[in-house]
């Protein structure tokens, strides 16, 4: 019989909190990288739950990112645009500092854009579209990563697997959001094949001389392949457009250069659009939030899923049962914390 | 050997303004129109070309659009909204009519939103995204159509096949734009397989029973499938979230109910987004337009094409040679110009 424990979100969250302390990040980093680890975590969605606190640590570590950093908001302009420099921290904190800006811009004019720059990103975006549903706006959230993706017709990394996120409203429910890579598979699912010996699906990745292949090695030192051929490497390269180049940070390539390797998290911007359901549907008929409800019912009226549905139903038992570890993730927990920075390599 | 007839791209443009005229269509309409089909004709992208011509004077036969709408922009109210009422309509007029109004509040606040209400749509949306890359901005535009994709894991006709188009400006060169369906085909290619006899490919559609089917058909009257699995279904939905309910027009099953066919051109809204690069960039490193031009030499550089390079190529063709129109084509020209609406059934 293994042994679990089981945790509060509150309590997880402070002893995820309590690590990052412990190895140097400043109260507001630590603070907003427990948040977005513990929703994870809490969302049964593990790839991006404790797990995560090791890839954050390496790379703060490696001196990649500012633990102190104290991100900063730009003064109000007039314009559409919130800007919020992460001084070289994490984009967690730099995220939750914009939000009350851009959700009170986007209720101004209907529709705004939050704008970080030179950050480090580990998390999920569907954390951040949350939190602007929650505020009863549309979002669309994306952002480069490093150069893994070949592009149709390519034959070398060049994209990232590039992050695509949109959320909507509603109300007395959960949101309809949806996040996910642009490329085929997430490149952690490649390593997962290759440490258990099994073959790639086809159409995931090419080899280093741009030929489809389904042997994991192979495809680590070619490049994974866009989701949906070359419309999907079309999306992917208007993430690098406007995510990277457009908001004056780096490109997928840019950052694989400056790091030097996948695995630690990557530094760059991110972009972050906010729609006023409200004042777009403004002197229209029909109440927007309303005739969303129809739409989902017709989608789940003919036995199709809403997107993070599963993850939904995870948060629910969470919230009522708590969060459940294994002895292996509460011993990990235990040993950063007693080590810090010691812990990894 | 086939008889051709070469005209310049004014001179076709006159003459199927002409046949628009002709048919009750006033001069804004009929000019906006006239444009798009030339544009499509030019660029080589013949589903676009004359042969859409018949398609719009079918909706005007109809009844479904209003030949002598004047679209109306709305008063400047601080927002980064710009509405255009087409006022039953075609789009085409009052994207024209917005489009100022669009680029001097994406200038003046960074980014600003181009809504199009009730409007007849039956043109690509890459002339609108060029209309904006012209004035040094980027673009994203997206609009529903009629229900003929069934969400992934759904059985019947839900979705559009929604376009979703982009653009990023070039100086001294054709933009970055692309254009498609999120659906994995358009239904004119799955007509074109009925009609030749011949198998869809694997993954196109299902049959009314929800089941996978290669007979066209059978996918005629089952469903499309979206492009990119659930990844294509989620964006396909979001268009319907965000370019029909948030700026309260029809989504795509509400276009089918009022129109009764697919054979008549949607009548719904569209969504086009304009982003100011400098304003987005500034204070930043680096020149955007200068990154973007080495992300581009990156792409092409390993083999992989940029999209729209063929109707790129094309249009050049067709400025320096004029537009090459068959015998089969300048026949249908004289004919509609001659009968009207009467040439139409």
């Amino acid at each position: 019989m293994t042994e679990t424990t089981t945790l509060t979100v509150e309590a997880l969250a402070e002893r995820v909190a309590a690590i990052f302390r412990r190895t140097g990040l400043n109260d507001v980093q630590a603070g907003a990288l427990a948040r977005v680890i513990v929703a994870g975590e809490r969302d049964a969605c593990k790839s991006h739950g404790v797990y995560r606190i090791e890839g954050a640590l390496r790379t703060v570590k490696a001196g990649k990112v500012k633990p102190d950093a104290i991100p900063e908001l730009s003064a109000d302009d007039g314009s559409a645009i919130v800007k919020v420099d992460a001084r070289g921290g994490f984009a967690n904190p730099a995220f939750e500092l914009g939000v009350p800006a851009l959700a009170e811009r986007a209720r101004r004019l209907g529709l705004a854009a939050l704008v970080i720059n030179d950050c480090t990103h580990f998390s999920a975006l569907w954390p951040e579209v949350e939190a602007l549903t929650e505020q009863g706006l549309a979002a669309l959230v994306m952002c480069p990563s490093y150069a893994t993706v070949a592009p149709t017709g390519g034959n070398k990394p060049l994209l990232g697997t590039n992050p695509f996120a949109f959320g909507w409203p509603r109300k007395g429910t959960s949101p309809y959001v949806f996040d996910f890579a642009t490329s085929v598979a997430a490149r952690g699912e490649i390593e997962l094949h290759r440490r258990a010996g099994k073959k790639l699906p086809e159409g995931w990745a090419i080899d280093a001389d741009g030929n489809p292949t389904t042997d994991p090695e192979a495809a680590l030192a070619g490049a994974m392949l866009p989701f949906g051929g070359h419309k999907g490497s079309a999306i992917g390269t208007m993430i690098e457009l406007l995510a990277g180049i457009m908001i004056g940070d780096l490109t997928s390539p840019e950052v694989l250069d400056y790091l030097g390797t996948t695995t630690l998290a990557p530094f760059h911007g991110e972009l972050i659009l906010a729609f006023s359901p409200e004042a777009f549907a403004k002197g229209r008929p029909g109440d927007p939030f309303a005739r969303a409800e129809t739409l989902f019912q017709t989608i789940v009226g003919q036995g199709a899923r809403l997107p993070s549905q599963r993850r939904f139903a995870a948060r629910a038992k969470s919230e009522r049962e708590g969060i459940v570890l294994t002895a292996t993730e509460t011993e990990q927990l235990d040993r950063l914390l007693e080590k810090g920075l010691d812990a990894v390599s």
